[in-house]
């Protein structure tokens, strides 16, 4: 099985961050290979590499690029420079969580280097900064991973199951979060099919999600959004595997637009619906799904798929980027801890405390 | 307000029929004035017509075109010649009924003419032909502004309401089913809001229904299937109105794919889901729509929107061209005779008996 994870560094402090040019999926499979700030800087505005975790990783390591100039007379001058780089990456997608948080996690872990290592040379401390970075890459594999083996007993043998949107390795550093329980199926040798959601307006489903199951050698079938439900009546689909963006405390997930309608169309057919998330994507002062707000995206999206006009000119367009799905519609929440079963306020809390 | 018919004739006998180009809609708004054979069946067969009634009227035109040669030298000359442009002209779509049944109505009407009046002119039976193709026409006009009159009620003053696909009056000589519905109580000087989902894979609701709503001076929101559970979940839409392709004798109703998942969503949110179609449409042989057999249609529809590739090469694709709504979950059916409220097998049988 071909399961190919967004990045990953090659060599030493000297080496280079290797990522897997997205723009070109799924007509083309190439690899970026990054050595300098302003190729990265520009990957991640340009959607070469997308996906929250996987954009945290590569700015880690963009960090340890920072510091593979010449000239940094010492420690506190390299400090400087990373913390100047670090500064200018957050800049590249304003509203990239994980980004900031991987960016911090590096600073605090080279600030505290610093003070704690007053005579090292440079070297040192850019071998301390590259394993923070691989520190950060290998949870996030970790992470995956755990996903996957929790979740793959909701895979149905000799069933299907249906995702929507692309929460694949495409989008991690390592296997993903929803693909991920359906990789650990298929390396379990369960015998089931996906069904992917091509997941307009931008396709995600189409472009990502198809191609990295296809990869992997998964039976997979592509439809339009509007065919699920028809699937489900015909009883295609046995189950539903989902990622999410940002979950509250009593299990409302939001996820990609499109995501509470197919989380109604199985709760019709009495079909389990899943989110695959890691245990950060709870955001516990929010009480319920009602708390987050949507975003509004470009009606250009939606007028013109495939980079031609097919609406009239100067059409209104409503184009919210997410939705978010009652907790009473989700069979289960799968974290990297485990599966939050009927999730409410009561027992996600009780999954907080039982997992740190 | 500027409802736009697919066709109209202009002139007599030796007019010409006058299509919209719907190829290049909603881009560009142009006509074809067809005064060929070879031209009409080529408007037929790559679409620049399209929708069943628009296609039988044309064809009935087509009958009258095909008499404007020189050198009949009789009107049994003159039928021989009818008679094979029909068989001709049939060829066109090979699976369109309405275009079978008005090249066979014209026919037989031409036939007992001919018999009828044995020593009249070329001429003569040019008009009577023309009279025909008329009558056909005006029959789909009148039908068209039936539905809308009945089902004007439906539109929620101030309200907000989903259509799916394309039930205009581009796919009628008249103002259109679905849309029929939206014209008439626009026309009543209602206010309110059309949002039209752009219905993947062929997006007629976004080149074809957000056009002519737009046209016609409608306030209308073109949005992702995906998007209108959440648009519903929000309380933004208060009544559902759609097409048929074909209705079963219980009220089960085949339409365009996603429709289905649009009435499981509006019964979730407790949101009325109307079917506006001409009588014709129900088609009492079968006793559900579990009878009602499915196209399953090119994959590529699903892989290339917008005509560039972006699924992998060599996925698979499910692509139904239709599905089949529940009787249960339909609140009503709109016909030319008036509303068959929560239908069923004797509901349905009480409206074809009490309207003939």
């Amino acid at each position: 099985m071909d399961v190919t994870a967004a990045l990953r560094w090659i060599g030493s402090i000297d080496g280079t961050l290797e990522l897997v040019d997205q723009r070109l999926l799924p007509i083309e499979f190439t690899h970026l290979n990054i050595d300098n700030i302003p190729d990265l800087y520009d990957a991640i505005k340009t959607l070469a590499v997308r996906g929250a975790p996987a954009i945290g990783v590569s700015a880690a390591y963009g960090l340890v690029i920072a510091l593979q100039q010449d000239g940094l007379s010492d420690i506190n001058a390299a400090l400087k420079t990373l913390q100047d780089q670090a500064a200018y990456l957050a800049t590249s997608r304003p509203t990239a969580v994980n980004l900031f948080w991987a960016l911090n996690r590096v600073q605090t872990f080279a600030e505290n280097w610093v003070t704690g290592h007053a005579g090292a040379g440079v070297d040192e401390f850019r071998q301390a900064v590259l394993g923070e970075a691989h520190a950060i890459c290998r949870e996030d594999i970790v992470m995956c991973k755990r996903i996957g083996e929790h979740g793959a007993a909701v895979v149905p043998e000799d069933g299907a199951v249906l995702t929507h949107c692309n929460a694949g390795a495409l989008a991690t550093a390592g296997q993903g979060t929803a693909l991920s329980v359906f990789f650990e199926a298929h390396r379990q040798g369960k015998s089931f099919k996906v069904y992917a959601d091509e997941t307009r307006p931008l396709l995600q489903g189409a472009r990502l999600t198809a191609w990295e199951l296809q990869h992997a050698g998964i039976d997979t079938v592509l439809i339009c959004d509007n065919m699920a439900g028809w699937l489900m009546k015909q009883g295609k689909i046995n189950a539903v595997v989902t990622g999410a963006d940002r979950i509250a405390a009593n299990g409302d997930a939001a996820n990609k637009i499109g995501t509470y309608s197919v989380s109604v169309l199985a709760a019709r057919h009495k079909i389990p619906f899943y989110i695959a998330a890691p245990s950060s994507t709870f955001d516990l002062s929010l009480a319920t799904g009602a708390e987050i707000e949507i975003e509004e995206r470009d009606s250009r999206e939606i007028t013109h798929p495939g980079e031609r006009q097919w609406a009239p000119e100067g059409i209104a367009v409503s184009n919210p980027a997410f939705d978010v799905v009652d907790a009473a519609d989700i069979a289960g929440i799968i974290t990297e801890h485990g599966i939050i079963e009927k999730p409410n306020t009561e027992r996600v809390a009780q999954h907080f405390a039982e997992n740190g």
